[in-house]
């Protein structure tokens, strides 16, 4: 089979390799009908993801049908099209039972990292029971590859870390396709106002587009305590991930307010305890569990959230190389996801 | 009436000032009759908080008899005995609507910092309905004393915010009058394991008394993550005010886990969001509300915690300048809180 | 003035009263530009309320202007808009200090029914600072008073009593204006699906305007099971007041669901708890405690809800009398919420 | 091996049976080394449990020894020491992901019910690695066996369901096993008091013993009335299963008050939403879903609950028969918890 394999930091190929099988009892391989590109790839590809061994297979979001499955898989079988989840997760151990997917102790992320994954014409799945979720009749399956990983990232690590409420102003510094997913899911929660921070003016207009009923491209601690009389906001959402755009959460943040970190950060941050140990502020970090999949694709289903608006590109799944050449160049490109379509 | 007064870093002089009287109709005038000293006072002495003049009478902390109320006043009437919550509210203003009494748009902490306080003879209370609590009959006063402010923030700030629950292992850092109210009001959510971390072996030692279940005095991220069998805390509070403590509570929190910042901080701190962004962590920061103080006096009345265990000295209220020496020198007198009580 | 008043049952005039005062220092007293009747006047007419003395003026929901103002007033003052809560608090007794507004230990539902209501040219309001809530500039008042009662109980006692959530189905017995409040207000948390069931298909059209993704008008327990493929649903909402439309929640609640009991019942129901027992349902009840004036406030202004859907008809204020001969034959005249205008 | 078996109603023997054997790659085969009877076994003895059919072994508790696993089975081998929840649960079900293992679409309660149980040398155990917990080393077994549904059941059902909070006032109705395993963990949650209402005066002497504040045998609802200044009860937890009792719940609980249904209930009971609709009280109903076991392990094993306080008697696991004599009269005997031990 045709996979896109790392080889070593700028080094990718969409090469030949042997087609994955079914390994343990609770394994599933699917073969992949549609994956996208995430930022973590290209973190991956600049090396500095050093877990990421030369060799390995890219990708932790995508859609596809079941190839086969172990013995121990009670719940799918060969022919279902599956969500795969880019959080791999047993269900049984001590972080799973809590509900923390993210830290399962023979899972999370793994898929594209430290075993092969879905940017190929096979992947193998762990704990298939888990970390695969069967897609209702009808669903779009490039709406679905959405709920792979942005769409549940924006919504545990940033709407619900946050927890944005009824009549609340968020804002969200960092309007990328993470920064989008944030906005799309915190309209969940109804919040009054939701600012968004850029300083790319494309990505704010989108940001308009999808709801956001503020935009501000400048200083934004000026214009966000101006835009809020002075009080600040509810809830800050970094989705960028280095100091600048902490600082301003910290700036921005009313008393009582909440500050979700949704960035991958690379260096320490300056923490204002000094003005803030006063101010009743809650700051949470994390890795997505995924486990709001299944409410995530009951909302789609619904037609309470359209995924797709945040896809900008489309590709073959065999065109991919040219794929990441346009997604590495997201701001002149005006890229946010791109589908990939296996032929 | 005498008072203890602020008059300039390092001076405080027990003298004579007018006593106050009903200014506003929602206003009570009480006579103290027992006080206490915090550490927040040293800092003032010290010069730390600008925002207290020259002139100002000190204390937030105390019991006593109701002497006057105003018009407005509903609940309350001379001759109650109450105990007066460290922080002001007005019950009204959306801050206090939402519980943040801390944060009241005419209040919070203002005794002996904006408004005369509590280590005097008689003491002005603004909305004294929301801020002050009758003792329930035969309640030990110099208990209730510790409901004004210390025990309510070990609570709030840290067993609340840190969301100690039962099983969990529980660090505090810090074992002084702040951090062992931490340990007395979280054993009331029965965690499995609290670890108390200080420098001073008195303070420890008084520490296994009160119910920790283990100690440290030396360096502590190695102790504790081999108590934890290299798992780290549920929840680590921060109890001193040092960057170096806040960062011990970063290094022994686990994933998933809670970080209390309860200590009083004048820098900022390093924040290491490179390793904590993943560890899905919870960091919350604090004034206390007080909004516990009715649930705190009814387990007290309950004996279902001992508050006095952590008086250490008592004085004649009179004598106050002689208790300020001590508690200015409190490893070496082993103080932890101070008594005064009106002759 | 003049002012609706009940004289027995069956008996309403609208009739000169002398104005009322300041009576207490916390008092205020409004001017009302704008009020409504609520289906509990009907009951109250009809003599089920017996609470209810002859001689007292009706109405408990309404905008204003303020006249005069006690002096423990502290947050208002004359000329300003405000909108009356439908319950009236204190905000210092124990209940109010946990946001329980409704069992005020001063107040709760008092107005038009133990003191005189807001169905009149003028009304006396306790407690002013906790029970008024001052118009944003250019709110249409109108839409504010649904804020006195009707939309913070179909949100508090419905859907968050109901703990509607993402991508729940919801279901709502009963489209009356409770109903309909509570299919307004649980949009807020973006459930899947939103089934309202009556007998009144006027009603279930209004339904459907205001986003209910499905209506019932016959047999209801057989035609949810059909439509949630047996499970049944998330979330039931009894918003009717009588042992029938309970029985239809129990049989729909799905294992794990919710039941949120809006309606007023006069007499017990039969509850199958050798059904429930084992499906780890809650039931909740509950009187408005309108703590969420502030939120709906703010989303309301933000253009998230448009509470003026409910308004069916419009009278002058001094035509009051010909309004509750409308309302009295809701179902003939299409009526659901109507509102009087002093002119 | 020899079981314990069902005949039908009254019928029950201890005989020999074929021993289990692995079937699924998820299963285990656990060789029993403690068991205990519960008071569902009895009313399948009586035949209120249709479901049960003849030549079903009984029980759904129990400690043992790993003999075999399926190879599916990741986290457990042969020879590991478990503790066996009385429910089983897939981890993988949409309710499973949820936390509720009681609506396991694949498992819930049926050892001993729809599959073989507990009181037999051998049992096999479907979904091993979910519903086995390996015991800690140095763990008391016959403490261990109370986690496997009584303890859980009265923590979840009881004081999770109820909402125990700190200074609450707390009365359960029925002090049998599951009454006071509610009140031991209640407990955990440090309320004021804890009111046992039993007409068994063994049982509440018991009571006392174990940390109930007050008990009462006659009239219950005057009693509580008075002990509680005629406020009413925070938490009434019905643990007997009958409309008397639940009666004796509604009619204590408090505005705002919880009511936690733990008992098993055959018929309707009258809900008096008459009183109750204005009061704002909450009531849960539910089956244990055992997923608070590995932090009531970690509790056991910090000493924090005496989980054999509730063991009145021991036999050999042979002696099972009598065993039954004896739990079938517990009021004369005096009996709550039996421990089986094979030898």
């Amino acid at each position: 089979m045709k996979a896109l394999v790392y080889h070593g930091p700028g080094q990718r190929v969409w090469e030949d390799k042997p087609q994955p099988g079914v390994e343990h009892p609770t394994d599933a391989v699917v073969r992949i009908t549609h994956t996208t590109l995430c930022g973590t790839d290209l973190h991956i590809l600049k090396g500095d993801v050093p877990t990421v061994e030369a060799g390995r297979t890219l990708g932790h979001e995508g859609v596809g049908v079941i190839e086969a499955v172990g013995e121990g898989v009670a719940n799918l079988q060969a022919g279902d099209q599956v969500l795969i989840s880019c959080v791999t997760s047993c269900g049984h151990c001590d972080y799973c039972k809590r509900g923390m997917y993210a830290h399962c102790r023979d899972g999370g992320w793994i898929l594209g990292h430290l075993i092969d994954g879905t940017q190929a014409e096979y992947v193998r799945i762990p704990h298939a029971d888990n970390s695969l979720y069967r897609l209702p009749q009808g669903m779009d399956p490039a709406a679905a590859v959405m709920l792979s990983d942005i769409l549940p990232t924006g919504h545990e690590i940033g709407a619900l870390n946050g927890e944005v409420g009824l009549g609340d102003t968020v804002a969200i510094v960092g309007a990328g396709p993470i920064g989008l997913a944030a906005l799309l899911t915190s309209r969940f929660y109804s919040p009054a106002r939701i600012i968004m921070i850029d300083l790319d003016e494309n990505r704010l207009a989108m940001a308009r587009q999808l709801g956001a009923t503020d935009t501000i491209a400048g200083d934004p601690v000026d214009a966000v305590m101006k835009l809020t009389g002075g009080e600040g906001v509810d809830v800050a959402m970094e989705a960028v991930g280095i100091p600048q755009t902490f600082e301003v959460c910290q700036r921005i943040v009313r008393a009582g307010g909440h500050i979700a970190n949704i960035g991958v950060h690379g260096t320490s941050v300056e923490f204002h305890l000094e003005d803030l140990w006063i101010k009743n502020v809650t700051v949470r970090t994390g890795l997505v569990n995924t486990n709001t999949i299944p409410v995530l694709m009951r909302t789609l289903e619904a037609g309470g959230v359209e995924p797709t608006a945040l896809v900008s590109h489309r590709f073959a799944l065999d065109d991919i190389e040219h794929a990441y050449d346009v997604f590495g160049q997201a701001a002149k490109e005006k890229a946010i996801k791109l589908i990939l379509t296996a032929q």
